[in-house]
């Protein structure tokens, strides 16, 4: 039974559940589906909302009135939000209110077979970039707390459409969950991500790093084969990075998803970026494999149980 | 966006989510598999370890040096344990403590084939008093501080095997999201699960209700046709049950499994028992079709989307 670094929260690692009969779901992430009726796809444009950025070689831009056609990556309001910015009057019952906020589908690349974890280095940075440029659009909304960017990349990971895509979902509120991390944080007399990237990148749990980034297995993990990716110097957000800190965060996420690929032969999978604009926060991407199921104890006590020590599920992603 | 009752933690009702395309994965729970190689058969008792507690037309008790045959459940330590009375000393770096404690698994029925949606008021009856039983006989050994009571129906929802079973994991601590809810209640003028019983039973998200316990979906909803049975009177745990109390769980129990069943077409779901021996604690049991994934927003900011409101899953379950 491990403590999260910093918070008071708990995971059961259980190498022994490993052995259990059909213990995994082994679903792989990529799908086929026919790129004629894709609303992800070029050509297909009219299918979605107009973009609010199409990014292409001569820079980025919204949708005029007609729709930009040669793009590399492109943002636009979510058909189906979460979100929006005029919601409906809540109940009024107990407690509610309006869950103001955005909701952006961001198409990563034009091609309706690409895997993320073949994307060319340079897809990677490009990647980075826009989900930085997309925070930093909706994080100078007074009216917005927090700004949440990941990835769903197969059905059992939630992902509905095939085409790859990332979302992002600004809220109101800052999430009550990073609100206990602030605490602790402000409690604590040193960064605590510092401290952990430091004391990761010595141990066994260490999968890669470069200049500017770790990739680890965290000593607290609630999922087999669960890894981060963290920034060695302090930076709130993807806005705190250089363009040389960008271009490692893209090497690190690159090193993550194509070694995962290849270790869990292309597994679904959900990655989610971290980030705050108050400066006492330290950014932290965090992918997690869709090959365990949210079961009964953890919704019943939140406590997730692992079948997979991170040590070894660094040790095997090290040598991937 | 709605609050939960009486914690800081919100779930967003998005109704418009509904109509995105496969928005739901309908797995049904049900699985076939050969009776002649599952370990839960009769006939096959060795296959698992010794019997904690055999219920037979006789009573209650443990295998002895033979394996009970006649048994209508059976109770025996999970193979592939979670915790352990004598677990592994744990890593010495950052805060790690054994997990010790006890799972165990509970077959409740000896029928390969038997779906609990079609359960009979008897065998509903029996369940929920092995529930108590084994509850109470964990909860009692001091070194236990909560006993977590699930199930787990079909593989999507995490079941390993498909002869329908139960597990029980008896942890060395109080969970935190229970010590969260013991701090909100400690700082209430009055049991809020009290209060909101009697608001939810007068509210359109009753479903069920009979003398002892009602069946809502309830108002801060996580998962679509998220429903939870409560007691009208307070207890703290299903030792608080009287003969009647039980009787009256038993049948909230399988209005709410057959409701569930015939609207999502037999789907996988979760059912979980919250319950605590301090007194100021108010039992629930929570059930969860396992129809929405858990994916990067939900592991981003700890916020469920939910594209069925409460309102519209209790129309539908009531007239199921």
């Amino acid at each position: 039974m491990r403590r999260h670094y910093f918070l008071e929260e708990y995971c059961i690692i259980a190498a022994e559940r490993k052995k259990r009969p059909s213990d995994f779901r082994r679903e792989r992430g990529r799908e086929r589906s026919d790129p004629k009726t894709c609303p992800f796809c070029p050509g297909n444009e009219e299918m979605t909302p107009p973009a609010v950025a199409a990014y292409t070689v001569d820079g980025v831009g919204p949708d005029g009135v007609e729709r930009v056609r040669d793009w590399w990556a492109r943002s636009f309001p979510n058909l189906y939000p979460a979100v929006t910015a005029d919601p409906e009057p809540p109940t009024r019952e107990w407690v509610a209110d309006r869950a103001r906020g955005f909701h952006e589908v961001i198409i990563e690349s034009p091609d309706h077979d690409a895997d993320p974890s073949e994307f060319s280095r340079q897809e990677l940075e490009r990647l980075v970039t826009i989900y930085r440029d997309r925070y930093a659009s909706h994080i100078a909304d007074p009216g917005v707390g927090y700004v949440s960017i990941f990835k769903n990349w197969g059905r059992v990971a939630g992902a509905s459409l095939s085409h790859t895509h990332s979302q992002l979902v600004a809220l109101p509120i800052v999430p009550p969950a990073l609100l206990r991390e602030l605490e602790a944080i402000g409690r604590s007399p040193r960064c605590p991500y510092c401290s952990l990237v430091e004391r990761e990148a010595a141990s066994d749990r260490l999968i890669f790093e470069n200049g500017r980034f770790v990739l680890i297995a965290p000593f607290f993990s609630e999922a087999p084969y669960e890894t981060w990716i963290l920034p060695k110097g302090h930076a709130p957000s993807l806005e705190g990075l250089d363009p040389r800190g960008l271009e490692d965060l893209a090497e690190a996420l690159g090193e993550a998803l194509r070694r995962q690929d290849r270790l869990l032969s292309g597994p679904a999978y959900n990655y989610t970026i971290r980030q705050l604009p108050d400066r006492r926060y330290h950014l932290n991407l965090r992918i997690h494999p869709a090959i365990s199921a949210l079961a009964g104890f953890e919704r019943n006590t939140g406590i997730f149980i692992n079948s997979v020590p991170p040590e070894a599920a660094a040790r095997e992603l090290r040598e991937a």
